[in-house]
């Protein structure tokens, strides 16, 4: 059988590794897909590098707009990454009937929506596992290996930048600052780090990993982003010993009046295999109604994790794309005229439980007059520490785990907290889900 | 578009589980699969449980051979079990050009060479994903999701019966034969529980994912099973001080020479998740070239979680049956003409490190006549405890975990062992997997 010809558009880390995967696995590869894979052109500005790594017989380009538009090309892969150029360019090679392999989680939670449709009117497909969770086949899981299941909800360590500093502040007992040069030496981090470490690289990936599961929009703009930037040391180490680990979490919930959609720190049971998903490693659990939990875990970014996913999308397209649209698994897995227009609901609506430690004057009744806040605004607790005060020190800290309430109901329980004249400044507030 | 017609085999626990679970989330997997997907036939012997269990409206009767061959009938599920008239039946379906989908794992472990080719011959498609491990979508993950890889190996643990009796065990320090009793009694272990603590059951589902992973044919016959009948609660407890777990792994492993496919309790490091994998949960660890390790886990039996599976596959075959047999993921992950014939090597040429525990005269220079066995045969100690000898006893023991060697140098030097006077009985040996 004839040959796929793939146009390559990006020659980095990942365009290098998709390169390498598919020369050294090239039999085994064939042997599955049944036809031959073959990147024929790479488009890179530095032309240097593409020639460097793409080798004799390929095509190398500084025009990525004429990849996209070239006749001999079946698939395009995205990896310019950004929502930019690499927009444009994937509308372009959509509206030339070109199937498009793209790593671009910004791109498709911020533009999805454009994507998609534009792709289903062309009879194109777009997919896209490598944009969550690297080599982990958690698309293909939640699109079509659940598909059985109403999916309730999704919790995941998607982001390994943050889960590595995590580790390490909680190994080490170190403070963020440090482990995060630590990272950044050891290449876990970029020069600039923010769009790990401040959530929103786990919040484009959550965003994607909601619209598949839950047969919703991607609604990015409306996730709830924190990231781990503010997070003490000494919380680490409290829910280590009330039995918890802080972890980054994505999370995606899905309720009868609008889905959560949201990233940040989070207490997590250490018994849990989620809580020991330690460095930079990936997983991502998903409770549905029929298969209960079911839990996904590999190495979410790297050159070669990141192009064993992006291969395995050129093998589906390669078996599927003369085949009528039909036949396909819809691009956000439920069929377009089916997605809900469920909203996400805004942070103060969430439903989950908390960590929270305040200093304290170290004198009768402070415990008293908080846990009648507490009881009053129907936040009931589950633990409770309060330490001895230090020698010669006249305040302390309460440390408390909540039950569940809604996330409003605990705002306005730690205004009337903080407003206690014995409460010494804001209250540290961590989210914590049971996952169970 | 028209609904999909299905004629169901079988209607216990799954069959039930499978009714409910495509009534409960119709609308779901309707927006997903893009047309209704209904039961109209069921067959059983028991025709009283069959019609209580379908309801009204689906056709029910006890003559399973005339589904097969009912013209309405777009695809048939097989969920009666074993390889007798089960076998009769899948090969009928195929025959009468009908999508076949089963759980059948012992069906396909042994004569699945057999019905894949029928069903090639045939061009339907026969779908397996709730053969192994319940609702894990791990079939699917090897098949498709990993396939731009050299899958090297597979470690599993692939029997939630055996997994919640080895767990029960080490948690409460109790003995096999009153854990299995606990689990009788609890539903987690059958009346007669040979085929699961034997490892037949295990060897079953791993010989079918060593077929998808590497790409060889079905060889069951040729595995090495071993269960944990014969497991004593003192090695859970000597493993545990050395920071293991003893897990019953169904392991398959590519080599150059050949495959190795055995299932045999396995000493893994307690740090790994594998290890952490409690009670009746399952979970599967793939190592490949390009991803590295990966992980997938969750329920591995039980009428929703195979549900689950049984129904994934039923939204495959719903969009691709009408499509061109070029356009479906082969049945066994590799082209039927690229099957490579491999064979499974011998449990002698398997290549692993042990944990063995011997009993030996307390006195001077018995470790240094065993330890010089050991260094002549080239097995070298990872770790070592000497018991001291109980009060008033003559012997005590001696533990050890040995570096990875080939199987039949551990058979010799632990044949020389057992033959020195001072040491008494046969040497307990159980292997052991770093799995890195």
């Amino acid at each position: 059988m004839k040959a796929i010809n793939v146009g390559l558009l990006g020659i980095g880390t990942v365009g290098g590794g998709t390169f390498n995967v598919l020369k050294r696995n090239e039999e085994e590869i064939t042997r599955r897909a049944g036809r031959s894979i073959r990147i024929t052109t790479v488009a890179d500005k530095n032309l240097e590098l593409a020639r460097k790594v793409a080798g004799p017989g390929v095509k190398v380009t500084d025009d990525a707009f004429a990849v996209v538009a070239d006749p001999d090309i079946d698939i395009v892969v995205e990896l310019i990454g950004g929502y930019g150029v690499a927009r444009q360019l994937v509308l372009a090679a959509i509206d030339n009937g070109k199937h498009v392999v793209t790593a671009n989680k910004a791109l498709l939670a911020v533009h999805g929506n454009e994507i998609f449709e534009a792709a289903q009117k062309r009879g194109v497909m777009v997919a896209f596992e490598a944009a969550v969770a690297g080599g982990i086949p958690i698309i293909k899981a939640l699109r079509e290996g659940l598909s059985a299941n109403r999916i309730e909800w999704i919790a995941g360590i998607i982001n390994g930048t943050t889960n590595f500093i995590l580790s390490e502040m909680r190994d080490k007992g170190l403070p963020f600052a440090e482990v995060l040069k630590e990272a950044q030496a050891l290449g876990y981090a970029e020069a600039d780090p923010t769009f790990d470490i401040e959530g929103h690289d786990a919040a484009h990936k959550a965003t994607i990993m909601s619209a598949i599961a839950f047969g919703v929009p991607m609604q990015f703009e409306a996730a709830h982003i924190e990231g781990i930037t503010c997070l003490d040391s000494v919380d680490i180490a409290y829910a280590e010993q009330l039995g918890y680990r802080i972890k980054l979490l994505g999370i995606a919930r899905m309720r009868e009046e609008g889905i959560e959609l949201r990233v940040h720190p989070t207490l997590v049971p250490g018994k849990r295999l989620l809580a020991n998903v330690e460095g930079a490693m990936n997983a991502v659990l998903v409770q549905a109604d029929a298969v209960g939990a079911t839990l996904y875990y590999g190495k979410g970014a790297g050159a070669e994790p990141t192009a064993s996913a992006v291969i395995a999308d050129l093998v589906d397209v390669t078996r599927l794309h003369t085949a009528d649209p039909e036949h396909r698994v819809p691009h956000l897995a439920f069929q377009p005229d089916q997605v809900r227009d469920l909203k996400v609901l805004p942070i103060s609506e969430i439903i989950t439980s908390y960590y929270l430690r305040m200093r304290v004057d170290d004198k009768p009744g402070v415990l008293a007059d908080i846990t009648r806040i507490l009881a009053d605004s129907g936040l009931s607790i589950e633990a409770l520490i309060q330490k001895e005060a230090a020698e010669g020190e006249a305040q302390t800290d309460i440390i408390m785990l909540t039950h569940k309430t809604v996330e409003k109901n605990a705002d306005a329980a730690l205004a009337l907290i903080e407003a206690l004249p014995v409460v010494r400044g804001r209250v540290t507030r961590i989210r914590m889900e049971n996952l169970q």
